[in-house]
């Protein structure tokens, strides 16, 4: 069984918009056993719509059109999948009593034109669509002695989604082999694609009924598994199996074994272990605090810190010595050293982690920093008996090095509470 | 002149995995005054691709086609292409002297299959790729008495961009009637879009020679203009005419007339009057420093400032009074103000700027914030003569609140600078 999804709507089609619909139905067909095999994207014309609903129902066997249901002329799918098929639309007249009452409900007149939203082809079981006006509809038939699915689901995903989870997924599952999922999410900080890929291909290749995506972020790998089986103690056993060997294999840089951020590992040790952080960041600029603070919960082991972007903010806030940032300049060992050390003893908290450096696209400040390569960072981290400072040279423009520093400095925090 | 795009490859039908590439080439396709008709995107399957290619020559006038142009067995985007236009594929002798050139340069011998990246559709031209090994190729050719122009470029998009915009566009702009493009992007703070418009709607609908576009971000909408006319003075000068217009309705809210970001504009108008920044924040954990700090050059006008999580470091950092904490709650307006103040004493900024509030999910601290809801903040705005505070009442999630804040904040220093 292949499917086909059509986005209709000309916005699609400019270079701003884009539909993103497909990724949602596309995960929820895969999950039933089907997969996607065209995805075609059309304007509001008729004679385009039609010859795509056409090529679809032709070349797929499950066919969902997504948008073009609304009540204006440019909402021509009904249509265009009626002519397809060759059938008759037909005005529901239980939907066009609901629709006069979701009218008359808000005082309002309803504009001739909205009748077409009771529209249905002939054939279809109508979805009610509890957060819309445009219901949903399910077309189970026959052409040329094959047999068809085609769905009408509404644009917006606010309506869409409920719609097709709640409906559609039940009517599918229907006409098609029980299969029950498990699913993991490993995720790796600091390492290339292609090393994880690497690492753990030799293993994942082994289990050729579990489904393994590589999926690379900002100095972040993850890994996704997925397998189906009639049964779903056999799913999580696979499951448990293969990810057991991942994580044996990748434990140097793995961070998260069911999916939890960065920032949650880093906040559910401070908790477990009852510490609390407190951060001074000059080239991240708050990047590490934000990210932090962006968990809910955080103000527990989170107190805060400083955002030292100027020199003199480095002495007042974190007692930085002057004379440390003249002779070796803010960006060196010594003062993400003193910076960390200073964030201690004025916050009082049980670690306190420091971040300078140059993220560019400038050089160095003039001075003993003014030959100092963009990418150039240091990581000081301070507790109350020892303070260390991490060296760290990284590439790209400034949003990344910025992001590796912040990444750095969380993943230093991880290890040192482990 | 019509368009179709398609995007070949089977990573681009899973859940994860998008096309974006059809984004880039619409927006030069319809710089050239060429519209997308239609976007297919279809997997690494020979039969499913020449029959896309097939339908896609018969609809089309232009056909893009991204990807499955490198050498492994699941690229297949040359062999479809001859087999729907009927035509041989030949490998070409030049190209496979420099792809075996390629490989020696960096001491390798070219595995066997590589040889395929050399094979060139019957009649096309060949486009250099000078950013990786599969040249694009640009077929002008006449199909059942229909001029059709028919691309082939490379999937990733470092390859692709520089292909298509210096050998694509300067041949497809032979085969178009000139026209020459002016652009303007305005940009709106802290405005629902429905106003945007409703208040722009009765101007930009007298230019329908202009194109306009809303777009809605967080907390901001962009106005995006663009006119294309035989000259280019014709056109500057309808979207210089159009501009004035908008700019004159929507003065209160706009804050970029050429598409600075906020936070460009806010370090710009610093920098014209030298003044310089610091912040303290609560609620928002350093997402208002981290914003500015993104801005290349911002150290010269943003200080620093202080992540007052704690109740502690309110006090440590900006030596908030603990007793006005006890007594009005962190969340209050007096707090915001003593924050503000003690900033700018603290960092001797020209202005100082404090954030406090409840971002949720959870609700205030036991205390004087116990019953506060969800979506208060106040926000303080130290000057050496003056301290403000303007309370908020914001709705949403936690992040929602969070950029609302940090946007109210910086549309206040903006605004006050002005």
């Amino acid at each position: 069984m292949i499917a086909e999804i059509i986005a209709a709507g000309s916005e699609m089609l400019t270079p701003t918009r884009q539909d993103t619909n497909s990724l949602f139905l596309t995960s929820g067909l895969n999950d039933l056993g089907v997969q996607v095999a065209f995805k075609t994207i059309v304007g509001d014309n008729l004679a385009h719509l039609t010859s795509a609903a056409r090529i679809a129902i032709s070349r797929a066997d499950i066919v969902l059109l997504t948008g073009g249901l609304g009540p204006t002329e440019d909402d021509l799918t009904r249509e265009a999948v009626a002519t397809a098929l060759g059938v008759e639309i037909h005005r529901d007249p239980t939907l066009l009593t609901e629709l006069y009452k979701r009218f008359a409900a808000r005082r309002m007149t309803m504009p001739p034109n909205n009748a077409k939203q009771a529209e249905i082809v002939a054939g279809a079981t109508i979805l009610p669509n509890h957060n819309g006006s445009a219901p949903g509809q399910f077309i189970d038939t026959v052409v040329d002695n094959h047999r068809k699915i085609i769905i009408l689901l509404p644009g917006p995903p606010k309506e869409l989604k409920p719609l097709f989870t709640n409906q559609c997924v039940p009517l599918l599952a229907q006409s098609l082999p029980p299969r029950h999922l498990s699913r993991r999410l490993l995720r790796m900080a600091l390492i290339p694609e292609s090393q994880v890929d690497a690492r753990t291909s030799p293993i994942y290749l082994q289990y050729p009924d579990v489904e393994t995506t590589i999926l690379s972020g900002t100095a972040e790998i993850q890994l996704h598994f997925v397998c189906a089986k009639p049964t779903q103690a056999e799913a999580d056993q696979r499951i448990d199996e293969l990810t057991t060997r991942i994580e044996a294999e990748m434990e140097d840089t793995l961070f998260s074994s069911h999916g939890e951020s960065l920032e949650e590992v880093v906040l559910l040790n401070l908790g477990l272990r009852n510490l609390t952080l407190a951060t001074a960041e000059s080239c991240t600029g708050g990047l590490l605090a934000q990210r932090l603070t962006a968990i809910p919960g955080s103000s527990r082991y989170f107190l805060g810190g400083a955002v030292v972007y100027s020199d003199a903010l480095k002495t007042t806030f974190a007692g930085v010595p002057e004379d440390l940032i003249t002779t070796h300049g803010p960006v060196s060992a010594e003062v993400a050293h003193a910076l960390a050390k200073g964030t201690l003893a004025r916050t009082h908290a049980s670690l306190a982690i420091s971040i300078t450096g140059i993220a560019g696209p400038g050089p160095g400040e003039p001075g003993p920093d003014a030959n100092k390569p963009i990418g150039l960072v240091y990581i000081g981290l301070a507790t109350p008996t020892n303070t260390h400072v991490t060296e760290l040279n990284l590439t790209g423009d400034r949003d990344r090095i910025r992001w590796w520093a912040s990444q750095h400095a969380l993943d230093l925090i991880r290890r040192h509470i482990l």
